[in-house]
């Protein structure tokens, strides 16, 4: 019997084991024009943890009792669809669950790319479209540019990190620990910053940085955003793409170096990936090469079992997961 | 004998008298290609303060033990330069001083607009300048916009006020009590928010937009910022002119709404009006037809003689003047 991960409770701070519950979901037939689709691998992401709150926000709100969505990947196994038939691997965004039904503009067939097919979930899908357009598109980042990035060995920091090395620019990550700053080493960054180290973010960053950021990629917020403010060179560019530090606690930011925005003329700008979900077709253009040339590294987390994704989910806060959290079923 | 106000030491907090020297200056006989211009008017202007610091930002700080500068209005008493005699009126940026010195790329005459010469150290000066282009370039503020002001009655946003309404927009301003309050009103303002009132200014500036604002333009910082940020539509535009609350305080930023900036896909850019001035024409081409047809209210704080000019100063941190602080010579 498939299953599905209901959010049964509003969580306050970190969603505990209270706020899902695990739910047979029985089969029906399918209508005309539907697919059914079993679900090979499951995205979990940071910006979920917004969906779960009852709040206006750039996506609705998770329904209580509703199974929850999310990015996946899957193989069809019915169809009665024009241009599907089983066998057919596909992404879209009815995670959470084994099985998804639907009609065929929710499910784009994967590209051929000679690649694992969590790499759609990953480099190749939603967390690479949000560090390409965010790092070339908002940040408007350019060969020769100083790149800044929070939370490096993260999924979309370890994307930017490699697509920012790729068009030529410096690029200097934060990461928490030695493992992961090794690795966002390995990734081709010039210098990296470990934000678990014992001395200010803001002086790590100056020595990584000497002459200055001309763009900042912030996964993060709070004291990286801060310390970003303060190296920031006139006319830098911020992409504000998440604040993960402020998910859960909802603390206010301070900042000590904000005034700089008026005197270096920085710009900071928001995004959300959906509003580029149209220009799929450009970076697949660009990055697809890329993948298929084996000029990108896949950095993921595995974790195993649909009755795991509460807790995956749960350890993109803990800092659990390095690259992308990818959950296999 | 001429006389200048010097820096003679760097101010912790508010500029107080043990600052500033007023010092007599000899007249030395001109050289070629130079004019002597007696100042008439003075600007005192917030982001003089940042100059005062020994700090690096965008314009160089001024030195210690040297006379201060600043925009101001006069009168050419001595010529021997082409294009320049004694009588034509002119702007320039030698100000915190009796007479200056320079050649005329230094003075540019005053437009003939029939207003009084010191509107063009406010609405026609820098001032307008930086209104103009911070609504216009910087937030790409249109017709139909709702944009929200804060220091609607000092000399930038007066002047904001005026302009967005001239181009069709709605717009809230604040300002700091009964009779200010009533002063962004009689400029145009739709709704104007006192924020010394004793209720938090984000629960005001919903009432006051309850859509929301697509623009703000931001002189202030604080708590006004943070409003802003609560009450920004989708791809809402900030303005980032100054944050006059932190000029002396050097406090910390705090902002309780900053993860709006991801969802909402704001956009915050700082700007310094130095980098417009190629465009002065423009400015002029627009806002000098509405001057001469009266279409523009001068507000506007005298204050007399050289000697008084950093009290003057000083009065702009305090809320002591109504549009633009000008000193009389």
């Amino acid at each position: 019997m498939p299953r599905a991960w209901n959010l049964i409770a509003r969580p306050t701070g970190l969603p505990g084991p209270e706020c899902f519950s695990l739910v047979e979901t029985p089969p029906a037939p399918l209508a005309d024009g539907e697919v059914r689709v079993r679900n090979t691998w499951l995205s979990v992401d940071p910006y979920m943890r917004g969906r779960m709150n009852d709040v206006k926000s750039y996506v609705p709100p998770f329904g209580l009792n509703e199974a929850m969505t999310g990015g996946a990947v899957g193989v069809v196994v019915e169809s009665r669809a024009d241009g599907l038939k089983p066998g057919d691997r596909v992404m879209h965004m009815l995670g959470w669950r084994d099985e998804a039904v639907g009609k065929p503009p929710e499910f784009m067939p994967l590209p051929d790319l000679g690649v694992p097919d969590q790499m759609f979930l990953g480099l190749l899908g939603i967390t690479g479209l949000t560090a390409y357009f965010g790092l070339f598109d908002v940040a408007e980042a350019k060969a020769g540019d100083t790149v800044f990035v929070s939370a490096a060995a993260g999924a979309v920091g370890s994307a930017v990190v490699q697509f920012a090395k790729l068009k030529g620019m410096t690029v200097i990550g934060s990461a928490g620990g030695a493992e992961k700053c090794a690795l966002v080493r390995d990734l081709g960054a010039d210098a990296v910053i470990d934000y678990k180290a014992d001395r200010p973010l803001v002086k790590q960053l100056a020595e990584a940085a000497p002459d200055g950021i001309d763009v900042y990629f912030d996964n993060v917020g709070g004291e990286h955003l801060d310390a970003a403010l303060a190296a920031a060179r006139n006319h830098g560019r911020f992409a504000m793409c998440g604040m993960i530090e402020s998910y859960n606690t909802g603390a206010p930011l301070s900042l000590q170096y904000a005034i700089r925005i008026v005197g270096f003329r920085l710009q900071l700008r928001g995004f959300i990936i959906s509003d580029y979900m149209h220009r799929m077709n450009e970076f697949f253009a660009e990055v697809g090469p890329w993948a298929a040339a084996g000029k990108l590294k896949n950095i993921e987390t595995i974790r195993d079992g649909l009755e795991g994704a509460p807790d995956a989910f749960r350890e993109l806060f803990s800092g659990g997961n390095k690259g992308k959290m990818v959950v296999r079923l």
